[in-house]
């Protein structure tokens, strides 16, 4: 591989002069540099890209790590990026497929100093492992961490769920199915326990959570619908857990006959553009606020001018698969 | 910064023997093993991610670039993505915002051996620049190219577009509004070009391509359902370049209280998720199976083990959005 000596050979230079060329560091008459750079032409020399980061102590380089991309993942990414690109970042998306072993090259990478920070969605490994990598810089999640090292832009969904269930009742709701993504998790724990919150209030019975779980995506949702039209007794709503699953369940309801809000209520989560599209009672999250929040905690740590993160609320968004 | 000699003075061994545990290549004996993993562990060691992989000769990871993340672009990262996965590659994406700059600090990454190919979805250099990269690895883009050591994933779109356009005809519509992407790029002039042809092959007079350039977005989509409510003679159909720009039309048209197709058609580009969400009638460009037949092509640059890229073809969807 060619280094600085063969340069500075050819150039008929010291190998101090090539590197403050190359650095572009101190300076360099004219034809020195002129002398050096055709000899860097001529052996096709690449400049180890670690050594330059670690003299400039920075990449301006942030990753983000997510298992996959979903509808939610798209806008966080997409959000991220804009805020990091308007303070001169640029952002690398590594896609992990929920393997340990992937997310954990991307951990080495800002260890290696090739990333100044980590905006880690959704992780694959323990905590305790990817703690240790906050000493090279910062990391900021998107899932609830208690950590003194790793910041989140976690929000409790608890509020944001009750929003959408006092509408559902307001509205003369009575039996309300909620379609769960996952019970093993946190967010949706809160969800449980807005909704048992809900039925103990109102006096309702509630259903297992156990019944709907694992409902995560637009064909989850179609599926939804197909069950609805095999049930007797049908519900009066449905809480979803994302606007994908409410997506489905609208669209291959409308196909099935049903009418929406006459036959039965949906309301769904996150407020993205797919429930602007079909016109889906929604609860806004600030998913691109979550996610500009996300740089601005990684700014915070890196950059000595600070931006402030904005508090963030639940919004109900009323549109037509609700009264 | 750390070195192997560091590493080897403080475990009591050659750098060879250092090099050997590192890059686990060759003979050692368990104790002299933990002898240089506990020195490497106390230096906090990270081994230079450049030269192992040229050692190896690949990283296995294949870099995507990409202006931004738009509906169309997530299917094409999705897609690749799971193909590249499946045959043990990693994927990163890059955004670049359109900046030249950032795009060369991407294909700078295969130059220096980080990454192994590229798939190249839109560029923003010159092709001549972006070709003098080949030679480190392979090139794959999504646009339309003519050169000996970039392939391409491109389908020239007039045949697409002319089922679409052929549709509506055989469907009674007479005055049908095309609604460009930008007419400076190739794949708008061959559908301007299907245009023509239609047009001249049913004695139609084609309206002027410079009146709807530049139609891109839902938000794009959702503005000619507004300019229409204005029209006093009315389109019978509009023809869009995505299916995007098409589900921000049928949207909107519906709830300035237009009945579809009754009123007026439309179709839209690319059949993904949201045309399928809305039913909006379009043309399916195998976006998903372009994504396939890019990582296909890196592929087989890269390894003994050939993948046959699949021959592409357009098919009409008719959904509720035509007769």
């Amino acid at each position: 591989m060619t280094n600085m000596k063969d340069i500075a050979k050819i150039a008929g230079v010291s190998s101090a002069t090539v590197s403050r060329v190359i650095n572009n560091n101190g300076y360099v008459s004219h034809i020195t540099r002129q002398k050096v750079e055709s000899a860097v032409e001529k052996l096709d020399y690449v400049p180890n890209s670690q050594a330059i980061s670690l003299k400039k102590g920075a990449t301006k380089t942030i990753g983000i790590i997510a298992p996959n991309i979903t509808e939610t993942i798209t806008v966080l990414v997409k959000n991220f990026t804009l805020a990091a690109q308007k303070k001169g970042y640029t952002v690398i998306l590594y896609l992990t497929e929920n393997d340990p072993k992937k997310e954990l090259n991307a951990l080495e990478l800002m260890r290696s100093k090739q990333l100044d920070g980590i905006f880690l969605i959704i992780r694959s490994n323990d905590w305790s492992t990817i703690e240790s990598y906050t000493k090279y810089g910062p990391i900021v999640t998107w899932q609830r961490v208690k950590s003194p090292c790793i910041s989140s832009v976690f929000i409790d969904q608890y509020d944001g769920y009750l929003l959408g269930l006092e509408h559902l009742y307001a509205n003369g709701c009575r039996t309300i199915i909620n379609l769960y993504s996952d019970i093993r998790r946190l967010n949706t724990k809160s969800r449980i326990k807005a909704y048992e919150y809900f039925c103990k209030k109102y006096d309702l019975t509630p259903h297992s959570p156990e019944l709907f779980n694992n409902i995560n995506s637009i064909q989850d949702g179609e599926h939804i619908a197909h069950w609805l039209a095999n049930q007797e007794i049908k519900p009066d709503a449905f809480m979803t857990s994302s606007d994908a699953v409410a997506a489905g369940l609208v669209s291959q309801a409308k196909r099935l006959g049903y009418s929406l809000p006459e036959d039965f209520s949906v309301i769904g989560f996150d407020n993205i553009e797919i429930s602007h599209l079909l016109d889906i009672t929604t609860i806004d999250y600030s998913i691109h606020k979550q996610a500009e929040n996300a740089f601005k905690m990684i700014n915070n740590d890196l950059s000595l001018q600070k931006l402030t993160p904005e508090e963030l609320d639940f919004t109900l968004i009323v549109r037509k698969t609700t009264k």
